[in-house]
């Protein structure tokens, strides 16, 4: 596979849909409009728009999934090394979508946005959403306002990952295909706990203030703790060996005191914590992370074979051997209860010491896997139809 | 193993020793005096000194190991399914000792005592103490206070492991035997990583004040999210899915908000970090973690397989295999540094989906293994000495 180009300069558009009196009816019921969705696209719809791409985002993620902001843009998208020309997503092939959560902090609505009923920030009037309630949001999007009638295949890590099952139940019709990645059907008590833990260190920052905020000095050690409980799970125990050790950072022995870092694992983490705060809403925090602790399907339709009933995607379940947080077992039980279903299931193990956040590194096995699975995708989906020429930008290296 | 009995009613007593001019000098090169230590003892010592067993004590743990403080303590000791009449540690056979650690808040010298050069509480006045400090205001303890020249044991589990290859480190003629249970020779970065998160919670709650908050509101919501998450790595995925699932906490559905719980696992946590708070001191487990962090006899001494060149004890190494805090790996690495080093060592992985806690339960596999160990070695120890009778309350069930 060719490392692949970038998709350039691009930008977060805005959609505003279900303004009142037609809000939007929530899964608890509640309502909620007007809902302004943050999304980007890359590369072209086919006139047949049978190329259509969406990308889930998980807990910290946003619309922005590849390419730059500006010219100087100091990083790219938070999947730039998937997305792009000649990339294991070939934006060269197909149109690709990524969508903000509602709930989130990016650009979509949230407990930041302004509630019309007031005129001030929501805090905690925000309703509680769930995955459910987010797929919803982005099925509008690409339904009302891209005007997509079929998506070639639905993909995305961890939370983004539970969207594309959501995805598959509710829109059987519509997703042709699935790669979840790194997930799960559900969270165990380990996953609830260790959400749960960085939430009560939200709570417990006297700045959260109940979620009312806004305006005055926001929760961010409160947030900068849950971030780095978060971050340690994105590891895994031998990927934090490999980086850092017991390295001592800046020091020839370790301080004796409770001022900077002993240790470079401390001060990595500390980083994390703090630069986390500068772009992220503990609110949001808070929202998202309910919603992963609610998403349930088998709880939902019964039994898990139960919830994939409808479903009618080819499935390819990616999980990583290093992964403590969503552990393969996770993956199996999806891949047992869609297989229950006669659904055409792929499954893949990657070997990686990495821990969670390892398909958001660069990988050129996983990078493949999706190429191949999306263009036999394709072309199963094309069959019969009129063949279309390669597309003029692709390069020539790319399978 | 017969179920065996308590060791009945005990009281914690204390010891002070290092009275200035005569401080102690700690690892730190800082003078501490004069220093209390908390403890206590069950069984007899015979007349001949050799079965004396000390009990070294977790981040968490006290002198308090068996037996209840009045008849109507609702629980007795931390460790008393183990240590009794008729148990694993059979104090009708073994004079059994525990101390509490400098640094903690249990009786023994810590950041909660009083600074005799100021009358206040030291607060982070307090040295920074080491693994090696504690062993040796324990050993000191053994030899001036009570009198012991052997001790055919020490042995203790987490925490309580490290300072059990201290003692053998330190003090090789002392220590006939030696169980280190489901510990490290050093933590690794993850371990320190979980450790800081905990102490950035305490640093985050603004009634910390920099470690002076004796006499004010103590930092409880911040010792509350650090227990909660140390917690969580004390347990493992499987127990936790054992014991709460997903099951809700008196709900039939979830709330749809911030309020209660809406998962058991998530009222545990916070029930175990509310009822931490009142029995652990903020600054206390400020200290404790750095001390096991800091602890690493490899680099003290070149190479774990060095720091062993002195050990004269026989070692029982045990782990678990559901404990994923200080896995498996880590004991077989301490197993083949003594082994290395020719010393007699055997090993243990307890099968227990458990997690690291599973050396606290009541557990027969343990109990035996460690009674048939201790009774091995008193053999080896006092063979050549004139036999002693049988005493007289061992229950005819023990082994």
């Amino acid at each position: 596979m060719a490392q692949g180009g970038s998709v350039g300069i691009v930008e977060t558009r805005n959609w505003r849909f279900a303004e009142p009196p037609d809000e939007l009816v929530l899964r608890s019921g509640v309502k909620l409009g007007p809902i302004d969705v943050a999304y980007e696209t890359y590369g072209e719809l086919t006139p047949e728009r049978d190329n259509a791409i969406y990308i889930c985002h998980a807990l910290s993620g946003d619309a922005h999934v590849a390419g730059l902001h500006s010219p100087d843009d100091a990083r790219p998208g938070w999947w730039d090394v998937m997305i792009g020309p000649g990339k294991g997503i070939d934006t060269d092939r197909y149109f690709v979508v990524c969508a903000n959560c509602i709930g989130g902090c990016k650009g979509s609505t949230g407990p930041s946005s302004i509630n019309p009923r007031t005129g001030e920030p929501y805090g905690l009037d925000f309703p509680m959403v769930t995955v459910s309630d987010m797929v919803k949001v982005h099925h509008a999007l690409l339904t009302e306002h891209l005007g997509l009638e079929k998506l070639l295949c639905v993909t995305g890590g961890s939370m983004g990952g539970m969207q594309v099952l959501q995805w598959a139940i509710d829109y059987p019709e519509m997703v042709e295909s699935a790669i979840p990645i790194a997930t799960t059907s559900r969270l165990d008590a380990q996953g609830i706990a260790f959400d749960e833990v960085g939430r009560q260190a939200v709570y417990s920052d006297p700045n959260w203030r109940g979620g009312s905020y806004y305006g005055a000095t926001p929760p961010n050690r409160g947030l900068a703790v849950a971030r780095m409980v978060g971050h340690i799970t994105y590891l895994s125990e031998h990927s934090m060996r490999d980086k850092f050790g017991r390295s001592l950072q800046d020091r020839d022995e370790v301080g004796y005191d409770f001022g900077p870092p002993d240790f470079q694992v401390e001060s990595y983490l500390r980083h994390k914590g703090d630069s986390f705060v500068e772009r992220f809403d503990a609110n949001s925090y808070l929202y998202i992370t309910k919603a992963m602790d609610y998403f349930d399907p088998a709880a939902d339709h019964g039994t898990l074979i139960d919830a994939f009933k409808g479903v009618r995607s080819r499935v390819f379940v990616i999980s990583y051997s290093g992964d403590w947080l969503f552990p393969t077992h996770h993956s199996k039980e999806i891949v047992r209860a869609l297989q229950a279903n006669g659904v055409q299931t792929t499954f893949c193990e990657f070997q990686s010491e990495y821990g969670h956040d390892a398909f958001l590194l660069e990988d050129e096995e996983l990078a493949e896997a999706m190429a191949g699975f999306l263009r036999n995708t394709y072309a199963a989906v094309t069959r019969g139809k009129p063949p279309r020429p390669e597309p003029q930008g692709a390069p020539a290296a790319s399978p």
